[in-house]
């Protein structure tokens, strides 16, 4: 029930040509669903601008561009995570000048956010492999107008990488870990800065790795509190997060 | 090498006792580790008042007082989770007046922290089981001078328990959302809010709930993209996260 | 927003105390969580006597006093499942003759139910053990006044005693399996069946049945399609159902 | 032991050919099974047009023809999951016009069924991925003369977008609930309705998805009690589930 | 339909009062179940003497003695596992003396077996530990007639003490091995004998052992093929089915 | 330490060239393991034409046509297990006539075995995808000279399929069942018959069936305890239990 | 075959009273196992000294005695882990001055060893809880005249407390690193020293530790090379690698 | 700061450009991580040659050849490990002469160290499908100067064919284990020698081995304490550490 229809109820009382009563009926039986889509339309708008995530792998080419559509129409941003090369190319077709291609994060940024938030992330890896799921976060929150700061490379097999990198990493906001095998990076990095800790396991490993288990297992037993954890690969995911912490400190100016 | 020995060092060079060569010599030759620990010591400074925390769960009385001791001398405030009451008149008889102990967050504040955070959290809960883990949160927030906002018991089963708390929610600056069984709740929650909602998976439930595994992964794999997860039942460490977020915003202002 | 405020706010529309826009703008904004809360609530009267029920393993007393309590009062007739005989007592002490007990159930009822559904169902186990898990179900769908058929300890390994039982399985509308160790009776039974059967994986069982995993994840393959599952030693569920099933088959009479 | 067999021992117990203790000795230990075998027949028969399911996966085109002939030889009605196009143009020309090849549910339906039940289910789905799964259950029902509603993509993440469907939900018989990630939607919908909902967990996601290990826990452990679950991927059984409910409802009418 | 109601029906026949068709048409609606009861209890009888076992872990005093009870008339001989010093107290006081308890076995044999089977099995554990499963195997063997010889405590590590048990085992007809930790000895001694060797897995271990599964998967997986493997702890199926093998043998004699 | 340097030494001794104690040195420090060797070699004798096995999934051609050359050297005859079509061709290629390669079992044997075993097996199927692996013990069974009654496709979703076969079961030395899924067959079997059963897993199934995984459990947690199990898909490990069994049967005649 | 039988074989050849030949045939057949254990029994005599281990949890306290009693004669020196307060005394009455107990190792050595091994190892833990695993391995060491280091409670959390410990660290032969939760200690300390690395999990933890398994999978997928690892809560085992490798160094001097 | 600039700062103070506060200020906060890197240069130098891993699998040839390249600058010798011939082509192409293809271990070489080790490894495999992840250990050790003795297809199921090795496993300073399936190798080594056991479980096997998981679990278990685990397939990681074990034998000469 949008305003319109409401306002015409209320004026088919003010008239009388409903009882109270009539109108407490309509009101109580009305599509509870569609004032609540309403109010929560609001709430939206209040979001706008917040990309919605279209994940590609297991696809098929045709299904990823029919959703796309529909997540570019709902809401004026798509995101595409996981994106070949060939399907960006089917994108390009399909959605001409609206796609951008990212191909080290394997992303597409299908139309448009005008938001802009200030603010600065370190997004750190652990090995070279951890890169593309990095270049998620890293590359999501560039849309938005945070600086992004790059330290890739430095596991924990050589600890010593890590410190020289600390003055950067304290200047950020938010710092993104990314690591796959044994996934302690997280761990001693939030052992050295006091900023919110996002970690991110990614699938890199063999053997006992268990395709980002044991990285992720890991993660959550870290003795260092100031962390918290995505699902493997879900490099989109902790850019979203840190968007939405840093959007927080922003508003606070 | 502390601030005195470098110092002292200077003199010499000062004085003509040591050439500029015997002095680069020193330094550069000059435990590695000191200065480390210096220049780290200083980063502690900076982020003193943060509690070191001491899960209780499967530690005997006297190592838990040892422990605790050693922290509460390393960095002014001391934080016990998992406390028994047994545990509690233990440290109290122990420590005295720096105990307080909250029963109802199973915790035990040791000593001080001077720090005051502005800003508001909202600590929700699936279910009536889940309440200690979510009082750690919130009990620690409150320590810091956040303002906490409680609400408990909406789980998903009932997920217009939950509409009616958007509001409050909506004006907080993060959500810790606290859920056994199947964990569904933050995937709820963050769908309804653009603040970070931190997901605590815990360990009540029964059968294939697995002591909290469920949750946690259904939390991991949530299609909301606005959360992160701690360890299961790790009430405290979403806490510190939360601090570690809202501290962020409030030093913007 | 209840019915009285809403009927109370038409008045002063009618009376002309406030204008249709000030209406208007106290329905866009008020708490759209109450008017939905009406509406299921609405919804909720249709369910009305569907019982809420309290898992009480792992709660204190006091936890489940309270819990129990309140349940009772939102909604008139509470069930608490996996009821000790001690706390049955001190239910009874609190609750007094609202609180009647089962033991071979180990449940509790609290409260009352004036529904009544028409049907039968079957309850089958395949070892002994696995009767108290079987109770809940047989005894709540009793308290709907449905008729149950208990059929226990007809075991895989002597799949012979099955089959003198299927006319009796046969005759009802839906059957209950509970098994544990191979979990393997549902699949039989649905081979010879055509009710709906609802299959409950029990923790009976040592080494490699994992708590009932092992019976859990068999009933799941099982080849014979008419079989739905619920949670480990989940009797109550599959109670609950159940009793979903037959109601609509009522419904339709 | 046919019919037959059965009449001339008879004749030569009636002739005098027999004693009756021979008779009785020759039934005791007449093939059991032969009897059995008949008697189930005619259960068998009682159960026609309930349609035998070819699972393709993983099996080469020719073991698949073959199993399908066995199976329209058997009962009249063969159904084919998870069909390939190339491998439904092999049904086409080994079973002509037998053949029905539904794509969107990668279903064949092989030869017929005449029975015809009423009802109404509605099949949802939380993401677009998991369609062909609840296709499998959509067209199985229809197959069987059952309305059936789709609202597909209404996941858990914007659950203001399940409120709309609420009615069309309530005005089902069963509810068929597709989900993979968390799949926590079938909790959801089960806490605001009152009819059946069948669970299916899909092997949609990735990272701690575990190809629907994590959907499957989650909704075993949902804290609504109304579900019941089958195997991941499983569309066509929860199918199967559903018609079996409402056979059971229509034949009451 | 037992022997008598079959030979009324007959005498019914004989007599004139019914026609063959009449008869015919009896049998073939008579309950199937009770023809195939009377058929399966022939078949029982040649099975005479066979042990139906009472596990005993988990279950409450009274529940074991009823179960016991039960099953001893149902069988002549029960055999109860994993019993306590109290347990077996409690069975000799209601069953006097048809009790006879085994401590080192944990078993209790309830009434007897006149079956006498000729053969021998060597019994071999790894470590000390494991004695009580493998007792089990060799109690049960040794009550049916068997020659049992032990070897305990020849764990893989030490594989040298082995060997000289090497002529024991070659001269056994079956070898039943019991081992925890990494259960490689059924390995090792099937690699050096041409007997049958079943292996038991025990949930002996600590660490990585995780209660038998490894010792389990590690005997699944020996690379010797004349090994099959019981459940873990399982010394008394180890039993029943060495029993099964060496019956096989004995009655070609 | 072959028979020749053996005879030396003694002739030594003989010859008055070493004395006593110098032979005895020699002896006590000869190679342990070269007189193992013979001695295992001796023993070896008597287990002639037991076939040493190739798995030749995930190996290249040219390591299968190694080992299975070295394995023929060997011993005689060799038996490769999961042979591809192309695999038995280039096998074919190098070894000739002594290829005999059996495609419904995948199997190819290479050279000959004298051994002829007297008795017989029946191996039964739950479905027809389970045939390969039943076939790999068949057709090793019947190239020792055993009778093999096969029984396919007789799952336990219509059990009444197996009952015709009990008296042919019954008529085995040992039964060997083969089942995906959830595995339940072998429990059914084993209840019913008092033969060796010997269960086989097979990798048949999706989603919760973890490739064999439900299976195996399944049948390790059997209620019938005359049950005994191998690795998952291992029929030719089966096959091999089996002949130990019915050899050592036919070695007491 | 002992020594003096041997002699007496050999006294009759030299006699005449037996042929070559007969001496030979009964050298090729005597039992090949005791001439094995006789060299094996040699081999031993070098490795004497060597402790074998009583693993203590899960035992009974007559059990333990025993078993120790047994190791004890066997080798001179027996090691009892995980021995708690009462055991220790009961060992004290038994076996008296041959007991010494070591309470923060809960360990007991019961007799002695004369090898004096000259090196050191630094042992390292994360944790103050992992201590007492810890500690099994410093003080066998110590046993053997190892010299020990022990640096506790340096986790990653703050891994510049790491640093000033390289020194120490990089002057011993062998590092041992003992760490629960995340087990990412020993990746840290590899990748700083060239030393061997040998990794203990422990079981310290909760919630996604799994009682040691994420310490244990961290350490197996630890990105630096120099790490080895041993069974969750083994010290000892790390103890006893870590003797081994310094003995070898040992005996290169 | 790089010594250059530290001199100047000295230089400044000398000539009384800045006061001894100023240069201590500066010292205290000039970049901790600059100074800790010239350290660990230091240190870094003292352990050249040294050689950095490249796991090639799951890379692009893009990715591999430039990480492989940056290895090379880094430390002179740069190991690529499961490389395919494709790969190495790849390899030579760029890097020409500093290639070394090794196919049979399925590793590169680029670069060189002139370090050289005395010793002697001993490179033991269960299967011939092992020997790959075993020539890592073995090529690596080699390239350091180690003499390698390789005993391959020694595995359990013929414990006989490893005594004759043991003199050969005897005489090395470290004996490496590498198997699949059940993993059971080591235990039976470790159980014969008094060497350090490095076990290699690889990914060998099919059904409940679990693509090594079982192996890994068995070798963790084992009785034998002298053993420790590196991860599944990880040959080279066990090369390395043998390599550590050894170089520090050596360098106590």
């Amino acid at each position: 029930m949008d305003k319109k229809s409401l306002k015409k109820l209320l004026e088919s009382l003010d008239k009388g040509e409903l009882s109270i009563d009539d109108v407490l009926e309509r009101l109580r039986t009305l599509p509870f669903e569609d004032i609540g889509y309403a109010k929560l339309d609001h709430h939206r708008t209040m979001r706008r601008g917040f990309p919605e995530v279209v994940f590609c792998l297991g696809k098929t080419e045709e299904q990823t561009l029919e959703i796309a559509g529909k997540f570019l129409k709902r809401q004026g941003l798509a995101v595409l995570t996981k994106v070949s090369p060939e399907l960006s190319s089917a994108l390009k077709r399909r959605f001409k000048t609206k796609v951008q291609y990212v191909p080290q994060a394997r992303m597409v940024f299908l139309g448009k956010t005008s938001e802009r938030i200030k603010g600065k992330i370190t997004v750190v890896t652990a090995g070279t492999s951890d890169i593309p799921v990095a270049e998620e976060a890293a590359v999501l929150c560039e849309k938005f107008g945070l600086k992004v700061s790059r330290i890739y490379d430095v596991g924990v097999a050589g600890v010593h990488r890590v410190l020289p990198s600390l003055p950067e990493i304290n200047s950020s906001d938010v710092v993104i870990v990314v690591a796959g095998m044994e996934g302690a990076l997280p761990s001693v990095i939030a052992g050295l800065t006091d900023k919110p800790v996002i970690a991110v396991p990614t699938s890199i490993g063999y053997g006992a790795s268990f395709q980002g288990v044991t990285a992720l297992l890991g993660m959550l037993c870290s003795c260092s509190p100031g962390i918290a954890i995505v699902n493997i690969d879900n490099g989109f995911g902790a850019g979203v997060f840190a968007l939405s912490i840093i959007r927080l400190a922003d508003s606070k100016k």
